[in-house]
């Protein structure tokens, strides 16, 4: 069978379009930047939405819903906030379309102007906060501890399918707090969530770390990220948890009388994931051949196909499988019989495999007289022949295995693409060379990192939480450092 | 205790409006006719769509998602659907802000503009079936069953929480057929499960029929919806499913080779519930003391109460209720146990009453002796008190009937308020002093239904699916007329 793929090694970037597209995960709208999620892209997401809403209720969260739209005057409350989004806004200035006078189409009628436009909101703290205002009067209303998943658009110029789209979907938590510690608390607690959900259910190994003042959410005083190696040995930031301090209560006026009986301003956390981390997933373990997907958050976990020449071969077959699947349904596994007549074994099998579906199971004549069924798994393209009595604890085996075999593929990845280097010349030349993750001293000073980023295009991804403390001299100055940075080329 | 509702008596919209703020289930926001949807307002909207995309997926549909903004010209190509849309619509005009000359603020900036503006989705079919048309060329092509859970807008002049709003939350269905038939017994398919989710789940019986020219959805042949009476006598549209015919297939030139080999249009639908549906719940069932819920959409089922002096008691109560706890837990129950000390128990007995709980417990320590535990079920405020060892069984009964008979008595309402007349002056005399559904016969011209309109301001609601064929004339014209339908004032 001919590839449908370019493969990774002639051109990653056109590997990952093609595969996002042929995969049927999503493709280009008619609007710029804006894509289509199609229904097994979508499916994935909801997986995700899922497993991620669980962790935010068993964390106390609850979700809410606030407008699409941000009065333009609410932005620009917060100095860095207006900073950091004016320039990718999409603003509503009109509330009317019209005929058109020439009997064409419609127009937007001139009369329907908004008095104040509308910011479609990029994120939402600003609105947010303004409603909080109303809701926070004592300690008695703190902590606010809520989410909600929603649309939100930035005008990127460039774009990429799920990387970087004019709309995207996304969590949005906006937390609301009576103490610094309390609010630093949740941040933590948020991003450890969010590593939790990378490594456990993406399969997806990641560093916790906090961003320079640089890299930071506009408006945040503190930003905690998790950072992916993609198998081109680019950075993929995959989750951000905000520690805003009290700069959006100060913008918004939000104080409380605390249980001592003073006014204060309150504290706030915000924090979010995309649908980013559906490119993400795809590509920490795709191959050549498609799709690779975590059992955990495959939307189909086993596929059947029948394998067979006439229609009375097709009933026999029938008959097992649908005791396989009834079985394997009733453990909690999603399974499809594709027994559709109009395409060959062959076709299917190809199929699968490019949508990465985690194990397949074929059965013909031959394994109907044995008792058998052919089991491959995705990850490794391995085939095993199964007694059927045996199949349902094999096929639970087998997807909890390549759940942690894929987690430890990319571990193993990422451990070989990890480089402590302390000279800036070897820095330079190692990235060109292979890309990858660089553990290196930094002074500290936002010029270096300035630097850094002309002269590399590689950015100060994040400070590890868990770096140690150790003398060293910054790589591109000299001067001392305390501990090493996470630098990288990044999506 | 004072109430905090207006009561119905004495102004319906009053306390409707009183009751979705207290009860905190939504409030305006500072941008005109958005509302924000409160974390109590939100978990039943999560439960409905919970149950509702359950339902959907059971009948073979999966999600997807599509963009926010529709170009303008997308918007004309369907007659009908422009015309019916046009005058309410946010429109994007522009994509960035940029900082004032004054220094104060920010302005949209000029340079910014968009060539073709964008529309903020009132309804996706436009930007939908533009997308289909790359999807669908060959009969396997078919059915395409999609649906997207998404937030859309329609400036709308006068809004009202939940039940009109400029944005609101739906789900809209889109699906794509071979046949007439098959597009058309998917319309029907949609309805009887809009019903049955109002039925079975909301407690809210419903009347389904089909829609008169003059009220179909814009760009449809046939509309389909389900029709509840409110308690103040109005009617409410709380589900709408559409046969769109070709036409949405000829607006973007969707065709496919039929297994016969003949290129052909695509049948169309769509169909869609939204947020209004909790507008609908709160109208059918509450009352002057606060929300009835129904058990089945009820965020938290059971709510428990200790009544207690000292803290020896809180402790030996909590031991008993832990216990309850996990097992209505465990019976897939949810269930707050509200033992907090900051509050005395009238505060929250009148809270959750507001908040319609359905069954609340309250242990005190006379309970504790005597090993039983006193519940109070929220739709008719009885009171009873329940050994212990009985209490799970007990409970989950309860809900049951609570479901059931919310259910009865909004039916009781419904029957009592439903009247065949014949006679125009009656009629108008009628709906006036009681307001209600009305069954009666119609010429079918469109200048009749105009003047009912104009004279009484009640619409055609839909003509009843099962309206048996009945010789009749016409209640304005005296013409003659095969079958009654539903006419009432409506939200």
């Amino acid at each position: 069978m001919s590839k449908v793929l370019t493969s990774r090694e002639e051109n990653y970037a056109q590997w990952y379009n093609d595969l996002v597209i042929k995969a049927d995960l999503a493709e280009n709208s008619a609007v710029r930047g804006c894509m289509v999620i199609k229904p097994y892209g979508y499916a994935i997401w909801e997986k995700m939405q899922r497993v991620l809403d669980d962790m935010f209720k068993q964390t106390g969260h609850v979700n809410a819903y606030f407008p699409l739209f941000i009065p333009k005057s609410f932005f620009s409350k917060e100095a860095s906030h207006v900073e950091g989004f004016a320039k990718e806004c999409a603003v509503v200035t009109h509330y009317r379309l019209k005929n058109a006078p020439d009997g064409k189409g419609v127009i937007v009628d001139p009369e329907a102007k908004l008095e104040e436009e509308y910011v479609v909101r990029p994120t939402s703290e600003t609105i947010i906060w303004n409603t909080y205002k109303n809701w926070i009067q004592s300690y008695r209303d703190l902590p606010l501890l809520i989410n909600q998943w929603a649309n939100v658009v930035r005008w990127e110029m460039r774009t990429r399918l799920f990387l970087r789209t004019a709309e995207f979907l996304w969590q949005e938590g906006h937390t609301a707090h009576a103490t610094y510690e309390e609010a630093m608390q949740e941040t933590e607690t948020i991003i450890k969530i969010y590593a939790d959900f990378a490594e456990k259910w993406m399969a997806m190994p990641v560093i916790q770390g906090y961003k320079t003042e640089n890299e930071r959410f506009a408006g945040a005083l503190e930003t905690f990220a998790i950072e992916a190696l993609m198998q081109d040995g680019k950075a993929l930031q995959a989750g951000t948890s905000h520690f805003l301090g009290q700069n959006f209560a100060k913008a918004f006026d939000v104080t409380f009388t605390s249980s001592e009986g003073k006014v204060e301003y309150v504290w706030a956390t915000s924090w979010g994931v995309t649908t980013r981390l559906i490119g993400a997933l795809v590509m920490t373990h795709s191959d050549d051949n498609g799709l690779v997907l975590p059992p955990k958050l495959a939307p189909i976990q086993v596929v059947i196909v029948p394998i067979y020449k006439k229609q009375e071969e097709l009933e026999q077959i029938s008959a097992v499988v649908n005791q396989i699947t009834a079985k394997l349904k009733n453990l909690g596994i999603s399974v499809k019989y594709d027994d559709d007549d109009k395409r060959k074994p062959g076709w299917k099998f190809a199929e699968y495999e490019l949508k990465g579906i985690p194990v397949r199971l074929a059965m013909g004549p031959r394994d109907l007289e044995n008792g058998t069924v052919e089991v491959a798994r995705r990850d490794t393209m391995e085939k095993t022949v199964c007694p059927l009595e045996n199949v349902e604890k094999y096929v639970i085996d087998l997807l909890e295995d390549i759940q942690t075999n894929i987690f430890n593929n990319a571990l193993k990845f990422r451990e070989e693409n990890i480089f402590k280097v302390d000279d800036y010349e070897e820095f330079k030349r190692l990235l060109d060379v292979k890309g990858g993750f660089y553990l290196c001293h930094w002074d500290g000073t936002a010029e270096t990192e300035a630097r850094i980023k002309e002269e590399t295009k590689a950015t100060i991804r994040c400070i590890p939480t868990d770096a140690p403390e150790e003398d060293g001299k910054c790589m591109v100055t000299g001067k001392p450092s305390k501990r090493r940075v996470l630098v990288a080329r990044a999506y």
